[in-house]
């Protein structure tokens, strides 16, 4: 699906739509008048049908029906039921995912979970660079166990080799949240296995926009963000993935009572349930599971494969048709240029690229910025057409032509970036 | 205040009402038709304004304005904005007090936090029948920990004489979810600190109902819940409070992202944020965080210790109305008489409790059940008016008269009681 070369035109672009089967999935979200959003694996765009459903939860659920709810709106079964739908795009079981908490905290419980499964190993492997709040949880893990843990950080290069007898877990993120590369997920979790060490892969920049398949791939433990690629709005919960094989020998340090066994039997001594439910904690965050099942509720009937390709094409588009259109020695793709060892973003080096970027965003082309010098570029296949990449790519020629970037306004550095 | 007495009726009730300051705060809420709701210490109702509120974030910030929301709408701020806001509901400084994550996961946090800062101390000392996640969290750590935590669970009576010098930290709930049994937090703070340990509260049954005064009481550390008496919607996130003089000196165990001293550096190493902030974690839930600050929000203007007076007030009516008027050899007071020892609920166990609650409820008069006999009933002091009491009370009776609650579709347990 190579749809761009240099030579292209925006008519190619627009025929690329024509024959687009998820084009119509465009129409499921609202997306603002003279913005093309390139920032969608950082926070995925609204779906139309979300606001109606927070406002069902608000206002019948939560005011008229109040407590009971909890009971008549299976408020209780959201955790589950939300995992059951995410499954499907992460090629696990219906009760091997369940909704929890946020990422961060996700992670520590499977990484000290992780830990239980493989007494006397003290080994956590990971990568420099890993997204950072995976590098400051390990790191947490890592003080608060002391001597029951030891934490190795070892490149990309480096790292296959680094597996041993000693490991107890491999922790890396699928998708890299930068350069957008990607790990071998069968690869290094087989090798994790000859040593009979555990794999726990962070989906949070590939769930929603990759073909995953966990469950062939013989993925131990996971994770995932529910606000980028699955829609799920601001700090949307995250979700969990055990394989079923480790579910009721994993010890749940976080032991809330939406774990127990019977959370409202209200007895003294914590009982962890049986399966995914032992990754719960406390009372389900109701507005931000409504959210995200609708978010997820749009992934209904689509083929994550397409999905997979058509978000890799986007990307082929854009780095053909920058390098081609966009005359500055400054760009150096920061990305895999292969697009089967890439996820659905791209990102550039350049070294005015903070500034660029916020031109960039000025004029609607919303993607963001990654220290110390790199443009990120998310393609998310369920809003973005080829011509938005045309249009995209134009518009940041017209930001280099100028030199209009070079404003004092744009250098000036906000909170998040 | 005492309103009620055994000879009073209706319409002495409605005079309360026309007496009582707080009735117009009523107004700022939603409240069914034919429903008398005494379970906002479990679920706080809907505030008038929380719907618009909620569906703006949703609509004109994430749909509009998406990843930019971050900064031009101070998503990254809500967290100590909202904490800013509670302070001075619970007698803290502005900068004292955050919201993040969940009761449990906080309650995790705040107790490892409490073991680094009394190195060489290994012991947390609870109540038995304290909240049951509050109990298992301990448990959590205590397992996770191994060697260097010993979990002492002593009765209430026993509990202040068994603080000693090798106590850690107290970790107590201030006021019982069940009987309303209120700890004089500054008294066993004050023993803890005799003894060097830390007192850590759990507020989620007074924050929102009581005049708590922290600082004044020389609280240490404390966590309470956003979904009942400060009207947050369901699952909402939490609130933490850590005394100015141990925030910089806590470590955080959770040491997500967000607490980093410089979140949107992306480096690679852990370096925890000064003061409060440190206590966040993972990404901001905003759509839970826009609930929770307009429930907030609800108590600007209002008077704690006048909110606090009613609630107690509206406790001491229904003690005395059950007495009276409900003849039933069956009733035994759960919670304290003297309404000064007592939270803004009140529990009565009764050998037929679960099917009596059942059938009130299908009557409209909501309370809950907390097993093996306990009937509760919470009086929120914002939207709760003295003729409920009466009325509540006379339904009651009709369903004890009736001989209704028997009627075995009453019987049947749900799984959330």
């Amino acid at each position: 699906m190579a749809y761009m070369g240099a030579t292209h035109t925006r008519a190619d672009l627009a025929a690329a739509d024509v024959g687009d089967a998820l084009a119509g999935v465009r129409e499921r979200f609202i997306l603002p008048e003279g913005v093309i959003y390139l920032d969608g694996n950082s926070l995925g765009a609204l779906p139309r049908a979300t606001a109606a459903r927070v406002q069902d939860l608000v206002v019948r659920q939560w005011g008229r029906d109040l407590i009971r709810s909890w009971n008549s709106h299976d408020w209780i079964g959201a955790p589950a039921r939300i995992g059951g739908k995410i499954a499907p795009l992460i090629g696990a079981g219906a009760d091997e995912v369940i909704v929890a908490d946020s990422t961060s905290v996700n992670l520590f419980k499977l990484v000290t979970g992780a830990l239980s499964l493989r007494p006397g190993r003290r080994v956590i492997l990971t990568e420099p660079g890993n997204f950072p709040t995976d590098l400051y949880i390990l790191q947490g893990v890592s003080d608060l166990l002391g001597e029951r843990v030891e934490l190795r950080v070892r490149s990309r290069e480096a790292l296959p080799d680094a597996i041993d007898d000693d490991t107890a877990a491999v922790v890396l993120t699928h998708v890299h949240y930068k350069t957008a590369e990607r790990w071998p997920m069968a690869a290094i979790t087989a090798r994790a296995h000859a040593h009979g060490a555990l794999a726990v892969w962070d989906l949070s920049h590939s769930a929603g926009a990759l073909a995953l398949d966990l469950n062939r791939d013989g993925a131990d433990i996971a994770l995932g963000c529910g606000y980028k690629y699955l829609n799920g709005g601001p700090g949307a919960p995250s979700f969990v993935f055990v394989a079923r094989r480790w579910q009721d020998r994993m010890a749940p340090p976080l032991s809330g009572w939406m774990g127990h066994a019977d959370p409202f039997g209200f007895g003294d001594d914590y009982r962890p349930a049986s399966g995914i439910r032992r990754q719960l904690c406390g009372t389900p965050a109701m507005l931000g599971l409504a959210a995200l099942e609708a978010g997820v509720d749009e992934f209904g009937g689509l083929d994550m494969a397409q999905v997979e390709a058509k978000g890799l094409a986007l990307g082929d588009a854009f780095i053909a048709l920058v390098e081609a259109r966009c005359a500055d020695a400054g760009w150096q793709l920061a990305s895999p240029r292969a697009s089967a060892a890439r996820g659905s973003h791209v990102s550039f080096r350049h070294p005015d690229g903070y500034p660029i970027m916020q031109a960039l965003i000025a004029r609607g082309v919303i993607g963001d910025f990654r220290a110390p010098d790199i443009l990120r570029f998310g393609f998310t296949p369920l809003y973005l057409r080829f011509v938005d990449i045309w249009d995209a790519v134009e518009t940041l020629r017209a930001v280099i032509d100028t030199g209009e970037y070079r404003d004092p306004r744009f250098s000036a550095r906000a909170t998040v970036t």
